[in-house]
């Protein structure tokens, strides 16, 4: 036999898997809905023009490229090396985000949309990672934004999302953890190093995984002074609630506006009382999110502590994204939920319900030529009323067709007695039970 | 500003666009669903090597190839031509249809699955077909299939899927029409001309284009001489009722065992009468269909007459699928729905339901800080009721937050009155209405 395979970092997803995942994005679907956010599609394939240069220079190397039709041969006669060969042969490339293309769609029908634009995108992406454990190649991103709007209401609204989805999928124990890129820039400026702010932020970013000597380490590699460290240090290890943290933040960014603009921010965001969280967002000053589109709040949702997962969901404020396609000016703000790494939380807690695995609920054997039109009619009864019914199609033992029930763990089995006439019987296989059914009756028998 | 485009054939579907297709998408998936197939997604990408070869010469110029990363410029040095330095440098390519992964996913999962396998797959495909009016580069396909099975049982249950799911669909006067490819092929036997079996359908096949002259030119052409021509003008002309033309047949394949065979099978799934139809099945001797990896049944679904736009699915069984990925003996059946051109039929006929246009139902407007909190309790009343709410975001004039509204076609605004505290005003904007609410009658109010 020939040997087959799938591209690495790719994957089938079979029925139950389909069904599990189904239920993950329809539980995300139906709140972004519920919040008024509209669906969008973009296609597949992108100009490489529309998305190279927007992920940094590493993003560039793992977007996917199409090749072109036509006389490749000659063009690629033409190229001095594999970076530009590649710009020479593919004019379409795979999308890498949903960011990128809904700025894209914006900018090409801004003259159509109301503003404020609400949209949520449900799609795959691909990017050419090293395949490893829990990173592939294409995967679900589910992202809700809302461009148009400076209000700070749209980010109560998008944590307020989080908290709904992660409940309604039996989640508790998930942290919504907040900062804010102003108080970070603040920060930068309170150390005197406002050219350093990116290399702060990333080595605080790190703080989980490297500890507070890792980060000073970190620090002092990437150029501050032993005295600018000590102010990091003082300002992430503010302790308290929420309140508490702000409190202490006016007082150390008080030579900061911008700062001071991302304390007012978190302000409303997090003390406004304006809605009610299953699990109140809190402040993380170590947040920091790689993405340095980000301009103001910031979140990132942690799994549940019990599971060793890390974040689960991230999104911030954004104000100049569609300004990368020369319409400066809009603001927009938006949340992203990571599919794959809730499926393994849901699984691992054993929190998917046994209806997301729900498939065919009754299976008539195979009667023979004679009594296949009476067998039918059943069916179409039962699906009638919207029961999940199967035929077994070939008329072969009724050892065999039990098989086949079994192996798909059908919980109802019927099929018509041979020996009495007008008698379906009906055995619910997990309950281990046996009944006799009518025909007149079949219709109010309870599967 | 910079000019913006997505490629030739591709489309970016805007929300309303979404909805619309979700409504039939999700019509055909619960018909799916009720029949006991199950959900099956293949990866995007698939190995060049298991597409190629797969869908003819022409086929394998459409399918849209993946650049490799790492040193393709010395990769591409060495091919002779653009088709070889496609094969060198693109390891990698984009589905070209529902099929073929299907089968390699069969091939890869033998062993696992229990047979007859039913699986249904809603998926994109891409092909690099030159863009009209009605044909994309990136299109749906909604195939249902069973391996694993001889019984023509399945036959008769996928056209009912397509009576049934056309019928919820709100559509009348379209049309199945059948045939058989061993028909076919005792036509060709019949001829004495079993070599040209394929020039003979392709044909035909016609009639409904070129006409029954059209028809004879294109056989001659194809090399048949004028009483072979003949024969086949005759064949394809019989008429009457199904049974009728059955009967015909019977006599004009009297020598054929494999024409005789595909009148057996036709006669069966549209004989049987086990099952009603709406829109019952009809043979259609021209109906040839152009893959040929066809050996049974073959279908094709007509649109309503009314409007010009020809076939809106098609199938029919095939022998030996999985074959091609060197597992022989298992015999498939399938169907597909063309969405793209269901959509047309139904804006054309105005069949879209106004619920698979619904978005927000309910805008709170900003109501300023102060009042907000008392807003925002309103808001997650409605939601937690499942009815899509909106709140304004922004702090602005109410006529400008009403212009939102009315652009994006909200039926009900709300807003609290200023001078009448206590009172939430509701504004029907269809019904032209108004009331004036207390705030703990609007859980009890109708939206």
């Amino acid at each position: 036999m020939i040997k087959l395979s799938i591209p690495q970092g790719t994957r089938d997803f079979g029925p139950e898997v389909v069904r599990k995942r189904n239920y993950i994005l329809s539980a995300i679907r139906k709140t972004f809905e519920l919040y008024g956010f509209q669906p969008l599609e973009t296609p597949t394939m992108e100009n490489t023009s529309t998305l190279l240069g927007k992920y940094g220079e590493e993003g560039d190397r793992l977007i996917f490229k199409i090749l072109n039709n036509g006389d490749i041969l000659g063009q690629a006669q033409m190229a001095k090396d594999s970076r530009e060969l590649g710009l020479l042969l593919c004019e379409k490339a795979l999308r890498y985000d949903l960011t990128i293309p809904f700025a894209r769609y914006v900018v090409m029908n801004h003259g159509k949309l109301s503003l404020p634009f609400r949209r949520y995108q449900i799609q795959p992406v691909w990017r050419g990672d090293k395949p490893q454990r829990g990173r592939y190649r294409e995967f679900y991103q589910c992202d809700a934004d809302v461009v148009g709007s400076n209000s700070l209401i749209n980010e109560i609204e998008l944590l307020k999302i989080y908290d709904t989805v992660l409940t309604d999928l039996g989640m508790t124990g998930y942290q919504l953890k907040v900062n804010n890129r102003k108080v970070l820039a603040g920060l930068a400026e309170l150390v005197g190093r406002p050219d350093l702010m990116i290399d702060i932020t990333i080595a605080i970013d790190k703080l989980d995984k490297i500890g507070a000597n890792g980060v000073r380490e970190e620090l002092a590699e990437r150029g501050l002074q032993p005295f600018e460290i000590g102010t990091v240090m003082d300002f992430i290890s503010v302790q308290g609630s929420n309140d508490e943290k702000l409190e202490r933040l006016m007082q150390l960014l008080a030579d900061s506006p911008t700062g001071l603009k991302g304390v007012e921010e978190l302000r409303f965001i997090l003390g406004s009382n304006l809605t009610n969280f299953n699990s109140a967002p809190t402040i993380d000053l170590t947040l920091a999110r790689g993405l340095n589109y980000y301009t103001g709040m910031i979140v990132e949702v942690k799994a549940p502590e019990s599971v060793n997962m890390g974040s689960i969901g991230g999104g911030g404020r954004y104000d100049d994204l569609t300004g990368l396609f020369g319409l400066p000016g809009i603001s927009g703000v938006g949340i992203s939920f990571g599919v794959d790494r809730i499926y393994d939380v849901l699984e691992e807690l054993k929190l998917f319900p046994a209806t997301a695995q729900q498939s065919t609920q009754v299976i008539f054997f195979n009667p023979g030529a004679e009594k296949l039109g009476e067998v039918f009619g059943y069916v179409s009864q039962l699906r009638e009323r919207g029961i999940v019914t199967e035929l077994y199609p070939d008329d072969i033992k009724q050892d065999k067709q039990y098989k086949y029930a079994e192996k798909r763990g059908i919980p109802f089995i019927a099929y018509i007695e041979e020996n009495a006439p007008g008698i379906i019987s009906i055995k619910n296989i997990p309950l281990k039970q046996r009944y006799n059914v009518k025909p007149e009756e079949l219709a109010g028998f309870e599967f």
